[in-house]
């Protein structure tokens, strides 16, 4: 009975039971002939003992297969493969396929080839490693699994399935169609009707769609630098002369550079892969300049309900009155990049055009994850998980921020940023990008280096990475944080200042305390914001940070062996830090106990007696 | 209460439960913002005596509503709308879009129009038909519902969500194209590593890549003609010079016009749209041709297990020592077209560039449908239904053939097929297929004019249409040709013979039973093949039909009232026919009871008196 023994190996960590398992790899071995015609199949119970199961998993694993016509039972004989499900398969056993000499030249015959891969992907094993800082690497304990099911099970039903399952021709789903139109435009400020939407598979289709139907090499085309690289190798593909327009922190620069182009892409909410969200001015802007240029725009939201700081800024789609903005978005913030389900939404002769193209391309995105996401949508889990998503992700982001400004203050400056998945981080200046992020992955941090999204890599600097929140659990961006601290301090050889080697005089003492007492601490912050700690006589604390006071925390300060004492309610995870404390001019500087430089402060006397802020 | 009366419509006939219906109901209220701010919610008593089901139902459906955060309640006071879920929206009540004058010209912006649609489509409503004679819709009666929930259910395991949900980059699931290598791909002879396998969005999206990759305007392309209307419109948008070749009884046509062309399109299986299956002799040929010019070969394989009559021939690919053809196929024969799973396999470096390209236009398809079609192959349910259908559509293309051959033989003649899921009909010279088909249709028969399968319309002939099986139960098929039949009767203002003016003498009575007893009807058959019926003297009939007078069947005969009656064991659905007779020369006539000619056979006196097959 050697032939089982090799057939069947039962993977106790498998989902799948045992009977399936059993019923699983017997087919396997029928279709792939590995089981000998003619052969009598072990009995149920032999089989059992081998595989150490209990015979009734045998026996029912064999009935399912004789329902199914794979086995054939002769009496008093036993089970056999039935041969009739393999006499429709053509025999090529013994017929090595052979490869003639002749096999054609494939290099000269691509008439369509794609511009090379972009450096940098992500290990597909990054799971693995504890501190993912990749963007739009999926969380899967985020999944709605549940929900999901519901809305599977709901779209299996007999009466759908009559819907879904056959040639729609290249009609999408009403149903879902009409869930993004009343549950997910309206939170862009978008109103659509029906000719106005597409269904495509991800939003990359989108962006092929428009490509194709709208660029060839007479249409000057705007990007944004740095910007999405898998858009440069679409454009670039047509042939479309490219003005690569910078960046800055409100977004895309809106200038006389565009007055050449006849279409602008653009990332306004969250920008790629700064993060940048477009000011409301500047989204006047590019309205404006694209009226008057009779350019069209198209609007690539794929991150639109990531703001975190503020309300999020209507859609360029929302605002343009002329119908020159084609929007795409996709739904795969929630519902998992694996199912490609995004959409477009622009003027009715647009779709109608891209409905024709995309017919030609795969006749329509699969039906049946159309009819899943409806009713997901329809049930309101989308609107449930977005607000779970959205919560979770904030978290992070803030989490994240907070650990870079302050453990890596004096190493890094962040982008501005409201949002997004991603922030955009700038190091010291003689920082390798690619380099780091191959010492951080050793160490078990995955950052992304960034100089594929700039149009020429010359001109992209070397300095600067981005650090993502999608697929790592709030627990684990802190220690991350520290150890890629450590890094930096590796790499840069101690450049920064520590306590054993820093200006200033150290305080200890009633010293320590005459400085700090009824001051404020003038802060700098990683990402930009100001930032005050006022140090009240009393021993209380009242920090304000961010350009409306908006993050406000108070705590504690005392003195104990000569060390300055502070503990936050929020800030600084709510825990003690114990600092050495040196004065160098109006300069206060903050050690924490391996010697290394917390914070860096202009110390000013408070002006008046008066605390207005200690018990807000 | 009028607020809740316009808002929840119970549908009795919805698949959702009253509870989903009452939560669905009120999150799109909720959502689109109908629901006014501010406005308690009606107690579950009240709404439950609305609506009339049980208060339970309501209570539950606001439970879950409060659960996910659509809904506060506050305390004493009742349920609310949980503004936050709003909050993030951006406001556009009230402000109607305004469209501008100044919307662009889009007709000037098209860069990469397709060409116009082809002439026919599919009512969308073609399930109230009944006898939809029309190719490639989906019977849902047979899809596999359960199976597919289990493979769901497996697919949406937490481990396979792992695999599944997140970024692959291009990569498809392992499973699946382990599963097409082992299970599908044998079927065909064709042997296939990973890397020569790549999943698409449908076989469409496979065209699609291989066209953009191969073709363009260099490049002339061979295609069948008649031809599959997509792929021509695909090669014409690349601007490929085009060779129109025409297919006979064998298939394509190979001879010297295909020297010229750089790549052949092939429908081998079943072509597209003739359904004759292309012979060994015809594949050794094209093969040969390709070779000797260096040309590929793009093997379209959509149809290819539904051989009836013999086992199906191998694929060209497998046949192909020089790795010049690209095959491609498809899951959603089994898996409904609506799931767009398809495949191609060509050599490594094809498959390599269209990965390439298809990351440009939509990553990949669908993850969780990858995986969910991996369970369900690996656990044996293809095959199994595979042979289902192979089964059922058998019986319905035999029961087609059988009806148009005994009611429309003098109306129409089919090309010859061994299988495939529509039958060629070639009608009487003046017959206009466009006509026909709008004057079936209005008598419930849907039928598929030919014309635009053609790449001239002019060259056209309009005396043929296209009969399907798939989409029509079996037990339809008789009454539809029936119908067929009198509509053709009334459009052909009755040019087919009757009794009533037939020529030939009317045989009854003791002439009638000399003239036919030992002798044997020479028939003719509607799809050609030979025919015979041996009349025998004790009242035994034996039928033989086929090539290889592979259709047998045996049956009585009598005299009554004159009248010949004739009953086969499975032939004419095992009824009793009854006929007069007239004999014209030795040209025998058959006419059913209301005139209409059946049959028409020379007939033949047996040569001996031994009755070698009366007891076959």
């Amino acid at each position: 009975m050697a032939v089982t023994d090799t057939l069947i190996y039962l993977d106790p960590d498998s989902t799948l039971g045992l009977q399936a398992q059993i019923r699983q790899k017997l087919v396997d071995a029928i279709m792939l002939g590995t089981f000998p015609e003619g052969r009598r199949l072990p009995s149920s119970r032999k089989l059992a003992e081998q595989l150490g199961v209990a015979r009734n998993t045998v026996v029912l694993a064999y009935q399912q297969l004789l329902d199914e016509g794979y086995l054939i039972s002769r009496e008093r004989s036993g089970l056999y493969v039935n041969e009739k499900v393999r006499q429709d398969r053509v025999g090529f056993e013994g017929s090595e396929r052979q490869r003639g000499a002749l096999s054609p030249r494939w290099r000269q015959r691509f008439r369509g080839r794609s511009a090379p891969e972009p450096a940098f992907s992500c290990p597909p094993n990054w799971q693995q490693y504890p501190y993912p800082f990749i963007e739009g690497q999926f969380d899967t304990s985020l999944y709605p699994v549940k929900e999901w099911r519901e809305a599977s099970r709901l779209a299996l039903g007999v009466r759908e399935i009559n819907q879904w399952a056959g040639e729609s021709g290249d009609a999408d789903d009403p149903m879902l169609i009409e869930q993004i139109r009343s549950h997910i435009l309206p939170r862009r400020g978008i109103q659509a009707s029906p000719d106005e939407i597409l269904i495509t598979v991800g939003t990359q289709q989108a962006l092929y769609l428009a490509v194709q139907l709208l660029v060839d090499a007479d249409v000057p085309v705007a990007v944004e630098d740095p910007g999405y690289p898998a858009m440069r190798r679409l454009l670039t593909q047509r042939g479309a002369p490219l003005v690569h327009q910078p960046v800055d922190e409100e977004g895309l620069v809106v200038d006389e550079r565009l007055d050449s182009c006849q279409l602008i892409y653009v990332t306004p909410s969250h920008q790629t892969p700064t993060a940048v969200t477009m000011s409301m001015a500047r989204r006047q802007a590019v309205l404006a300049l694209a009226e008057r240029n009779d350019a069209l725009i198209i609007e690539d939201d794929f991150e639109f309900e990531s703001n975190y700081l503020n309300a999020p800024h209507p859609a360029l789609r929302s605002l343009d009155g002329d119908d020159r903005v084609i929007y795409m978005s996709c739904l795969s913030k929630v519902l998992s990049p694996g199912l490609r389900l995004g959409f477009m939404v622009a003027a009715p002769e647009v779709i109608r055009e891209a409905r024709k193209l995309r017919q030609l391309m795969v006749r329509h995105p699969p039906l049946n994850n159309q009819r899943t996401a409806a009713f997901f949508l329809s049930l309101g889990h989308y609107d449930t998980f977005l607000m779970h998503l959205h919560d979770t992700f904030r978290e992070r982001w803030i989490a994240l921020r907070r650990a870079l400004n302050y453990y890596m203050l004096f190493y890094v400056e962040l982008a501005p940023a409201q949002g997004g998945s991603a922030l955009w981080v700038r190091g010291p200046k003689d920082l390798d990008d690619t380099f780091v992020a191959k010492e951080a992955a050793r160490r078990g941090i995955l950052i992304e280096p960034v100089r594929h999204y700039y149009a020429s890599a010359d001109d992209a600097p070397r300095n600067c990475f981005r650090m993502g929140i999608t697929g790592i659990p709030l627990e684990r961006i802190r220690e991350g944080v520290l150890k890629l601290r450590e890094l930096f301090h590796d790499l840069t050889g101690n450049k920064t200042e520590t306590f054993a080697d820093a200006r200033g005089r150290h305080l200890t003492g009633q010293a320590l305390r005459d400085a700090v007492t009824d001051t404020t601490m003038i802060c700098i912050i990683a990402y930009g914001d100001p930032c005050t700690i006022a140090i009240h006589q009393g021993g209380a604390l009242v920090g304000i940070a961010g350009y409306s006071n908006e993050d406000r925390d108070q705590g504690e300060w005392w003195i104990e062996n000569n060390r300055w004492h502070r503990r936050w309610s929020r800030w600084a995870w709510g825990e003690t830090g114990v600092y050495d404390v040196r004065l160098d001019g109006d300069i206060i500087k903050l050690f924490d106990e391996d010697g290394w430089l917390i914070d860096r402060a202009i110390l000013r006397r408070n002006p008046v007696a008066v605390d207005e802020g200690a018990h807000a």
